[in-house]
């Protein structure tokens, strides 16, 4: 008997029939979710819920007793205050080991119905009184973790009633009234010495780490996704592949409109706007092009009940969409150069694995489209556009990237060479694609392409076939950022980014406070903000009621704040304000009439810190190798190997191969994939020179060219 | 034997084969080249000509003989140089009697083929000697109007040549060497007084008429279509109903976001960025909303080679894509009001003749979408997104608009009520939708639709439904302000919106100028353009080489920049710059001295005026009408009716009914077309009192309500 079948015949005792069963693949919990949403026999709405396992503090040789908290994925679930409520000491979040050893279990496959007659005695278990009193369905994995029950809360209720027993009775908790009586002070408390408070928010620190839920080393994926959704970036949409991006990611992205837009209006790019939508017949003109697109391109074929006589595509990038009119609209060596720009949706119909921002199916890009006369113009712009790839990157949101040309392998379809920004994930070891400037040299411009060409003003009775780069930058920008600088408490945000810069937050306000004093923290904050805004500084004072500073400091921390103010009773005294900077939790007090000059060059401190702290790192793991039997090694060692190389295709193809061997079949995401090459880096002086006829490829021995970088990869 | 056949005869007696023939309906020109580029039976490229007929001064008392110029469409034609060259007198535009006399056609059947050895000895015939040595197809009429041939350059030569005569040569001319030509000033000329020069300019002022080619008065889809094209705003594409914005109108509506979203923010608006796509299941579950649009909207089957398992629908609004979500994050009062905004693409698949910025199949827009506890809440927000939108079109576009709320009938589906900006265009006297700002009460939120609510903050045991709005406003803004500002000279740009919004051009330049002059005239151009900008005018110096001065007069006047500075060597020696207003024509000297304050005081006032006279023209076009019988003759009159209205959908049914009688059955851009209800205005007090009970609907004769605008519409 296999465990859904089990378990529903467990249910079909207590006459609960699930509203639905989905069989599905092992996913990860991650992917789970979305596995959900876009099933077809999936119920049109329903919630999930969250499972969580802690061990209370146990005396060494006593057998710990874990706590299991079962709530809503909105549920805001304080360990501390319900371990506090059912007098367990010190909550903490259970180890791996714990999970496995308690219900032979991963934290991936935790849920209600891993609960049984056998294992509930053995462990407290917490049950978020809302979930019996909703009329959601819920979303619950059976043991297997290939299939996923949807039951009334009330049933998944009656369900663990059945298992508890008189010293394992079910804990129901109101969540809500939990909070309110944990953030009410009691009086006694109020008399604490500011040590105690200290301690206070340590333990509510603590909670964050429950809020993030996933380690970064542990399960990067997870725990990207859990960062971008807890910070509020972003929310899982109910077609695959495709993701919302809320305020807090969104403004991200305008402030490099922002910059960008000015750059290249320096340059003389114009911007502009060209249809999304492109005929079959012109999609196919550029065979070698479309090629790499067409396996991934969305067809409209019906608008309203009406067939279409011709499908019709949506843009996977616009080449094909605006040739014909550049060749319209260039007729004369006067028209050039032409320089447009549009920031716009693409969509590329991924079949592999989708992944917020790195890959998805509808993306926000700018793509860039410029026509020379000749090739050294196109040259020259190529460059210039990387460059400001890079200090987007590197300027922006402090990510550093190496600046090279891609191999022929892995240029653009249809193109004449590809620059690219390479960036690195230090905690996966792989490289990942940032932006790419393509030079299309005269492909699309010949004539029996989209033949654009001038009388060449040189010799009136030849044509001059034009020269053409495109170049984009996409979201993918921001989900770099965050595997990069996220850390276990939730995102950290670069200054020159972040919609909020700093946060200012009231502190050390007890029952004792007169409400005088308390008007004077509040307008003391207020007052900072509007100071700090004057200066230019992006400040927000958090005056909400009903929120304790921990509160507070956990939800900005978990949205990435660069620096947050405190300022309590103390402070306003002495005119000081604690400094606290989210990247590196220093802390540090600030004579009030500093502020103006101090915060903003504390903001870029912290801006140049992180990117010296990212650099250090890449740099670190950028190892040069001359052997092949180095190669596999190093990569498995999270590291980006430069080797000297041939430059040869089947080379790559080869070297791909071989350093996948050892790894069993599967996707590309999985850490032993193969190898590509990343770039072939413009700065070759890091490395010693290559020697013509001497240096060898790492790879097959023939003579090497440049130092390339080969790493697994996004 | 019809004309089509006839001419093909004709050909096939020269070798001639037509690439392909096509049929269709006698469009119009505007739409002729769209119909051929949406044909599948047209070739992949191709261009068309234009053919155009003018009249020489002829004595009075003998037979006018007119110049017929046939040449590509991009082909710079100054039918001045062409007179000259063939001793022709004083060249000016053919009337319409002219044509009709001479070829039995109207100027938009005008082509190659209508040319017969009967018309032939009567004309004068100038063949672009470029079409013979192109290797395009050329579109070409029949003379029908319902059928276009695709012929070779070469050949629309062969079949004129067979038509010519001894005394009625062919004439081949070259327009660039043409150009060349008459741009080198002969020694002689540059003699000439000053008053001379002038003339040159005026003449050439007259061919901007010949550029611009359609009267705004005469042909207004025409001429409407043919300013955006020439001053750049706008491409076709082949896609139909969709086009290209072009940096000289996509710049307009980046003024209006910076703008709008400056506002916003203020407001507490936040930017997001929601996936274009929705399921159908979803997109489904608001009946009465999705009732509105399920006829256009275009679905997605495929991907790659796969058929979807279920096709997905391109967003042509977001409410049912972002009220799920709206559903998950509003928990709690404190989570409102939730107000997010997002600038996108949507797509109508509209079925009806489009028009560019007006009807279009995808098209940019900003769509807000807003939570709130509270009706009160709700309705003052509409309003103030409402004069938001106001505002842009007033004060940014100088184009007055009407506020006020919408009928049942016309309201937006699903919505609890809707209020509007109406625009008016007064050439062709109807009214124009400019934009809309909802109150969706609670008819998304309640429990059988999206099911938002949160517990009421007066009385938890009772849940509250939220309030929504949605407001929007689209590219269409940009038509409106070409429609209203445009002229016969082409397009009018208000100052607030122009990414030109001062053009400087150095004049007076002769063969005799010295190039120390030469320079200080340019130098002075420049040196001027950056004064200007340092007060933050949009200024430019068109220092090109080899454009006369007319040319770029025309240019610049074409485009619309609102003003314009000249500088020639007397300009110089006084110290001084000529102004000339777009709008008026206005021309006056400036002490360069005074640039800085005068010119951004200047464009203010173009500014204004643009405004006021906008609004004279709509105020005094609004009629106050109590009778039926003065309904159709106003509205014929191309004036809008505002009447006592008893705010029946019946009544509305059957003004719009009766309204239309006398018209034909044709589509709803018709002149006669049917009156709808454009808005009940706010503002209630330009007109009397309704009394209750006494004053009676104007169509109906029941009890009237408000006084409510009447109108032929868009």
């Amino acid at each position: 008997m296999t465990s859904v079948e089990s378990i529903t015949q467990s249910l079909a005792g207590l006459s609960i029939q699930p509203a639905a069963v989905i069989t599905h693949d092992a996913t990860s919990a991650a992917n789970w979710r979305e596995t959900l949403q876009t099933s077809s026999s999936a119920p049109q709405s329903f919630e999930t819920l969250k499972t969580m396992v802690y061990k209370p503090k146990t005396a060494k040789t006593a057998t710990p007793i874990p706590l299991v908290i079962i709530a809503r994925e909105n549920t805001e679930v304080n360990s501390t205050a319900v371990g506090k409520k059912l007098n367990l000491k010190e909550v903490r979040v259970a180890s791996e080991d714990l999970l496995s050893e308690f219900f032979a279990l991963d934290k991936n496959s935790l849920s209600p119905l891993m609960l049984t007659a056998e294992t509930y005695p053995k462990v407290v278990t917490v049950f978020d009184a809302s979930i019996a009193s909703s009329s959601s369905l819920f979303a619950v994995r059976a043991r297997s973790s290939t299939s996923t029950l949807f039951l009334q809360g009330k049933d998944i209720l009656a369900y663990l009633r059945t298992l508890q027993t008189q010293d394992a009775p079910l804990q129901e908790i109101d969540f809500e009234a939990l909070k309110a009586e944990s953030e009410a002070v009691p009086a006694s408390q109020t008399k604490a010495a500011p040590a105690k408070k200290e301690r206070e928010d340590a333990k509510i620190d603590g909670a964050v780490q429950i809020a993030i839920g996933i380690k970064k080393e542990v399960d990067f994926a997870g725990w990207y996704t859990n960062v971008l959704i807890k910070a509020d970036m972003l929310d899982y949409y109910n077609v695959s592949g495709c993701y919302i991006l809320r305020p807090w990611s969104y403004s991200i992205w305008e402030v490099i409109q922002d910059w960008f837009n000015a750059r290249i209006r320096e340059m003389g790019v114009q911007n502009a706007y060209f249809p999304m939508f492109v005929s079959s017949r012109v999609l196919e003109r550029e065979k070698d092009h479309i090629e790499g697109f067409s396996p991934e391109v969305a067809w409209v074929t019906r608008a309203g009940q009406s067939e279409l006589d011709e499908p019709i595509a949506i843009r996977p990038t616009s080449e094909t969409v605006m040739y014909p009119y550049y060749a319209k609209w260039i007729k004369s060596h006067r028209d050039l150069p032409l320089k447009l720009n549009q920031w716009n949706n693409v969509v590329r119909w991924e079949f592999k694995n989708p992944q917020p921002f790195l890959r998805t199916r509808e993306f926000l890009w700018q793509e860039g489209h410029t026509a020379f006369l000749t090739k050294e113009e196109a040259d020259k712009e190529v460059r210039e556009i990387l460059d400001l790839y890079r200090q987007v990157y590197e300027d922006l949101l402090a990510v550093p990237v190496i600046q090279g040309v891609k191999s022929e392998k892995e240029k653009f379809a249809g193109g004449l060479y590809t620059t690219t920004v390479e960036g690195f994930v230090p905690t996966t070891g792989r490289g990942i694609q940032a932006g790419t400037s393509h030079c299309l040299g005269q492909n699309f411009s010949r004539p029996e392409m989209f033949n654009i060409f001038v009388e060449d003003p040189n010799d009136t009775t030849k044509k001059a076939y034009i020269w053409q780069n495109s170049w984009g930058l996409s979201t993918r920008t921001i989900g770099v950022m965050v595997m990069i600088h996220g850390d276990n408490q939730g995102l950290v945000l670069p200054p020159r980014v972040a919609s909020i810069q700093v946060v200012i937050v009231p502190c050390g306000v007890t029952a004792k406070t007169s409400d005088e004093q308390r008007k004077a923290i509040s307008d003391k904050c207020d007052e900072l903000a509007n100071v700090l805004k004057s200066v230019g500084v992006k400040a927000k004072a958090d005056l909400r009621e009903g929120y304790t500073p921990g509160f507070k400091f956990n939800d900005w921390e978990q949205k990435g704040v660069p620096l947050r103010l405190e300022i309590g009773p103390a402070d306003l005294a002495k005119n000081q304000t604690l400094t606290v900077r989210r990247d590196t939790g220093i802390k540090a007090p600030l004579p009030l009439a500093d502020v103006t000059t101090a915060v903003p060059k504390l903001l870029d401190t912290i801006q140049a810190d992180m990117f010296k702290r990212a650099q250090d790192t890449y740099f670190s793991r950028l190892k040069q190798v001359t052997r092949w039997e180095d190669v596999v090694p190093t990569l498995d060692d999270k590291c980006v190997v430069v080797m000297p190389w041939c430059e040869e295709e089947a080379c790559e193809d080869d070297i791909k191969e071989r350093s996948a061997r050892s790894a069993e079949p599967q996707d590309e995401r999985a850490p032993s994939a193969g190898a590509k090459s990343l770039c072939i880096p413009f700065d070759q002086s890091r490395w010693p020179s290559i020697e013509p006829g001497k240096t060898k490829c790492a790879a097959c021995g023939k003579d090497a060219k440049r130092w390339t970088m080969f790493g697994r990869s996004y």
